[in-house]
């Protein structure tokens, strides 16, 4: 026995199993400055699992969840982040708007801006909610969800909490979101005090006016969140956990991230996929790969 | 035995199996005078099949498919066609100009100019293609896309074929179109001789804009196609086939069919149907349904 370090077997990344093709950046490295991951991506963590990870691999922000916050505890998990000198990036999530009960779904909304407050995360992550209670009355419930959200943002920006309002894909636009594109979800944050825009990889890569959007946006100063992930196929059979690894797809997220750097965001580049296999793998080596494919594939 | 009919089962939908709620038109009924039936629809049909179950039903257009043309022979269906007095609402399909042999897709498409100009059909359907030989590159395959067309437009035109560009769902974008609105289409149809769009409810019913695409390109003369069908949840395993039957789903397809005559289409509505259930139905009962649902959800 010595002391000098055994081979170690060349890591591989996850959910592939190819061998990595970049060294891991190690804590302190200034290219991870900016890299946070969302809890679901990681979702066999509770939040200090998630807190203790990320300090690890030196990760400085984290994306939290409503259902494992309240399982730690709101008090609690606010306390692990900031000891651990971690930002929350995003806090996901209000919305589900278009019910058919308006009055509880503001209440939920009202309850998530202020744990989102306490947790002082940079955006509340806005799911607006699929057609819902209007059928197929896709304007109606469109307009449903700016009525809603025109009451809610004020609460919001009296306490220092910016409405990330998401688009999600259109393949979500009947059963969760009537934001569908960024140009829409842009149009109607500007109607709203302190309200930005989500540039989520997954739900706007394919968009021609992308680009355009996103200048707009970020001259607004109404991007509140960039999230990767990547456009893998073939769709799986529930297509909410399609969402790829950075580099396993399709996507140009150097040309996205690229983009929204130029419209002159500064905030967290925040990884947050839902799939299967990731989910399989162990999260210090999910969260190693993304580190890694973050240096690959997004600077 | 008496000449009076016997007691009938009352009809019922395919694939949904719930009983009709309206009688099923008749040939001969003005409400059928604008419908059409796409082979793939019924796909269990060659041509021959097509157009004699298209007459017995009153149906005075069909959507012919490029292979089970080629397997009837380019002169007998059109022979069949014309002989019956139908319409050949468009020709699928032209397109997929991303790969990697540019010169081999034109010559392609060239071929079907010429097929879709003998069997008088009013547009040829392109489908672009997705990402193919460009990798991540969207803006490049876009780029390509939009080069052959130019090429193929003139050629289209002195034969007097409608090009209809047609947007398909984002979910779509990187493997078989890159052409993913209404408005980049149009924006894109508007820079070839003769070309158009088709409006595909299933591809465009979410997309914000667009009422405002339909009535701009109503304005430009461009509308080539009309086509229905719904979309239904959950998607299936291969999303290709999610296309379900009109109103089995959730799009408002007569808000769709009244915006598109508002902007000065009086073509064809054409069904084009993908879905595993319809295709296990017996035809004739497709047809039927089809024909009552236009009544209940289109007209």
């Amino acid at each position: 026995m010595t002391g000098a370090p055994t081979a170690r077997t060349a890591p591989r990344d996850v959910p592939s199993g190819r061998p990595a093709a970049v060294p891991t950046p190690q804590p302190g490295d200034p290219r991870l400055a900016r890299l946070a991951v969302n809890q679901m991506t990681v979702r066999s963590w509770g939040v200090r699992d998630l807190v203790q990870g990320c300090l690890r691999a030196g990760i400085p922000a984290v994306g939290l969840w409503r259902e494992p916050v309240a399982e730690a505890g709101l008090s609690a998990a606010a306390r692990w982040v900031r000891d651990a000198g971690l930002r929350v990036s995003s806090y996901c999530r209000g919305g589900f708007l278009t019910g058919a009960d308006r009055a509880a779904a503001l209440d939920d909304n009202r309850r998530a801006v202020d744990e989102a407050a306490e947790l002082g995360a940079a955006c509340l992550v806005m799911v607006v909610g699929g057609l819902g209670a209007h059928g197929r009355d896709l304007p109606g419930a469109r307009a449903r969800v700016a009525d809603a959200l025109a009451e809610l943002a004020p609460y919001a920006a009296e306490r220092g909490v910016r409405l990330g309002l998401e688009p999600l894909h259109p393949m979500f636009c009947a059963d969760r979101a009537v934001l569908s594109t960024l140009g829409q979800a842009l149009d109607l944050a500007e109607t709203l005090p302190g309200a930005g825009v989500v540039v989520d990889a997954y739900h706007v890569w394919w968009d021609p006016q992308v680009a355009e959007q996103i200048r707009r946006a970020g001259a607004a100063h109404r991007i509140v969140s960039f999230q990767t992930c990547d456009w893998t196929l073939p769709l799986p059979a529930d297509v909410l956990e399609g969402r790829g690894m950075p580099g396993d797809g399709h996507v140009d997220l150097r040309a996205l991230r690229t983009a929204v750097d130029a419209a002159g965001y500064t905030g967290d580049i925040e990884v947050e996929i839902f799939n299967a296999d990731v989910w399989a793998a162990d999260p210090d080596d999910v969260i190693a790969t993304i580190a890694r494919r973050h240096v690959q594939h997004v600077l």
